[in-house]
């Protein structure tokens, strides 16, 4: 049987566009060589910045390009945050940011997702009493749940960073992938003054070129470019003059189309499988992105499903990692991108078997009492 | 008058193979396509650390690649270093070690540096009085001094690392570029269980690609590699590839062929220069690398000299920023590399003419007292 992975939110490795950026990276080396192979200023190639700048409607200086994104909210972390500081996050959301914060001493402390963000009661509760530090968000498709902030708790929450003067940040990877439905305005439109905007190339070009970026208010961005240069010097030139040279050629766009052609059927197969397979689990019902994720039936936990679906050569992440104050013991995240629609349709079968498996092995338990 | 910098070690852009590396990118991602733009583990991707570890006559566990030795020493710190702790460095020392050391509350206890290393007398003292955290040096071709640690010093600071207990971190990024004289054992080879040795391509393709390494004990590396994951998932596996398939055509040792017929001329320009213009000067005298460095006259400050400079359009860095306790007034760095011999020649006669305006101020002063 082949191992089916529901771990990983990675992109599609067909996705990649290789001979594009062969040609980018000869275009690039022979235009801007020099650029590209010297050390630079740490906030980025300025022609990158002035690209980026020009494509998000901010100015140059309030663009931050780095390795990535997470190390973008590394050097966030370096600039602000100091041991027993608090962040306020949805719960669940990214482990790695979890990581993070907590490699920093801050306390990440979770507001209840629901389908359309975060709960706003729970929400304000937590930025009036515990002041944070920051607030971290993923409002588009989020991981790990594929949830999307509506409209309407996106101006309550830009209207009470403005109120208390909070930091959002806001991490918006995924937010070019949008496989139906409306787009919602970002944080960073509705309080430019109070966000810091983050999001990447990884999940349009690929991971390799390690390019992340951070719009935000340019004193902020200029400290956080003090921190990458006290970290790395300059960031990753060769490969971020590539996706520039990539970029300048008007590649993004169709690219995107692209990825939404190959994506959105994956999001398909994966609802209609859990709606063939698993009628009785309450899934969200993203409307982009890379993730849907699963509500297990009452009694049945994250780890005994695991266990059971390794057997079956599935593999799945543990729930409770994207929780920062506990529980998840029955959230299950699904990333599709990276497998095919047979391999959903398969793993989410396995899946279903493994459930079913400890729903009847339950029943018997209780019978026998 | 056109200005003239003597204030940056960055190589000269005339080194750097444009053409060998778009080539190379093309052929790598038509080769790797998929490692070279997905996420990849941590510690670099697999056949990277393989040639590095054949090139380097280590296993390829003992390797982690990251974006640039700089970030490596971060990762280092992250794992190791807590507020409070002592680092004992040469000083001088280069300045964004001392800066990353700071940033993580370490305490950097500087060694007096000599023509031939650091004093090993206080060297010993300070590694017995102050048990360090680790020992950071740079024995060959030191930035900023330009000097190189004898064996016989080599032997014993391996002898005193393997008695105490010590780790050693090697930063070599210019030792490959001996322009004369013999080479001598790495402390990675001397002490091979109690050193990690760091080295980069920065100097030897260029900083663009940021592709630093180190070698070291295979667990401390594998500690070192859960950081780098934390902080930035993989590192720019674009740019490593595209390195890696350079390297892989064997272009590596005609490159460092390359460099040295390009440096060695500029130092020797340099050391003319000083013959010819400041006889007086004490200056080191280095068989490779990218600097050497001069003590300035009594009397003479750095500060005085750098205004006096700057009115000539010769810009120098600030030799108390290389110096972990104080100290280095008198210290002046002169990076040759990315001068041309014609623009050191007119950099050290004003670099003279700007010292001898102020002995004659000084000695007018002094006369009219």
């Amino acid at each position: 049987m082949k191992p089916i992975l529901f771990t990983r939110g990675v992109p599609a490795v067909e996705s990649f566009p290789a001979e594009e950026l062969a040609e980018a990276a000869a275009t690039a080396l022979a235009r801007q060589g020099p650029a590209l192979l010297q050390y630079g200023p740490s906030p980025g190639l300025p022609f990158l910045r002035e690209w980026l700048a020009e494509w998000q409607g901010v100015a140059p200086e309030q663009v931050l390009t780095g390795n990535g994104s997470l190390q973008l909210l590394e050097f966030l972390c370096l600039v602000l945050v100091r041991p027993g500081d608090v962040v306020v996050t949805e719960a669940p959301t990214y482990d790695r940011t979890l990581t993070l914060l907590r490699r920093h001493g801050a306390e990440p402390v979770g507001v209840p997702l629901e389908a359309d963000g975060p709960n706003i009661e729970a929400f304000e509760q937590a930025v009036r009493k515990r002041a944070p530090r920051f607030v971290y968000l993923i409002p588009d498709f989020q991981n790990p749940s594929g949830a999307t902030c509506s409209g309407a708790k996106r101006r309550r929450i830009a209207a009470l960073a403005e109120e208390l003067g909070l930091l959002l940040v806001e991490d918006a990877p995924y937010r070019a992938l949008r496989y139906r439905g409306e787009e919602e305005p970002t944080l960073f439109k509705l309080a430019p003054g109070r966000t810091l905007h983050m999001s990447s190339f990884s999940k349009l070009i690929g991971p390799g070129p390690r390019l992340g970026f951070m719009l935000g208010p340019s004193e902020l961005i200029a400290r956080l470019a003090k921190a990458a240069e006290d970290t790395y010097i300059s960031p990753a030139n060769l490969a971020h003059g590539i996706a520039y040279e990539w970029c300048r050629c008007g590649r993004l766009p169709a690219q995107i189309e692209r990825l939404k052609a190959l994506y959105a059927p994956r999001l398909e197969a994966c609802l209609s499988a859990l709606a063939a397979h698993m009628p009785e689990a309450r899934a969200t019902r993203p409307e982009g992105g890379f993730f849907l994720s699963v509500t297990l039936p009452e009694g049945i936990d994250n780890a005994a499903v695991r266990a059971a679906a390794e057997r079956r050569q599935l593999q799945l992440s543990d729930g409770r990692a994207f929780f920062p104050n506990g529980g998840g013991e029955r959230f299950l995240r699904l990333p599709y991108c990276a497998l095919t629609p047979a391999e959903i349709e398969e793993g989410v079968q396995r899946l279903a078997d493994s459930v079913h498996d400890l729903e009847r092995a339950g029943s018997a338990q209780l019978a026998s009492k």
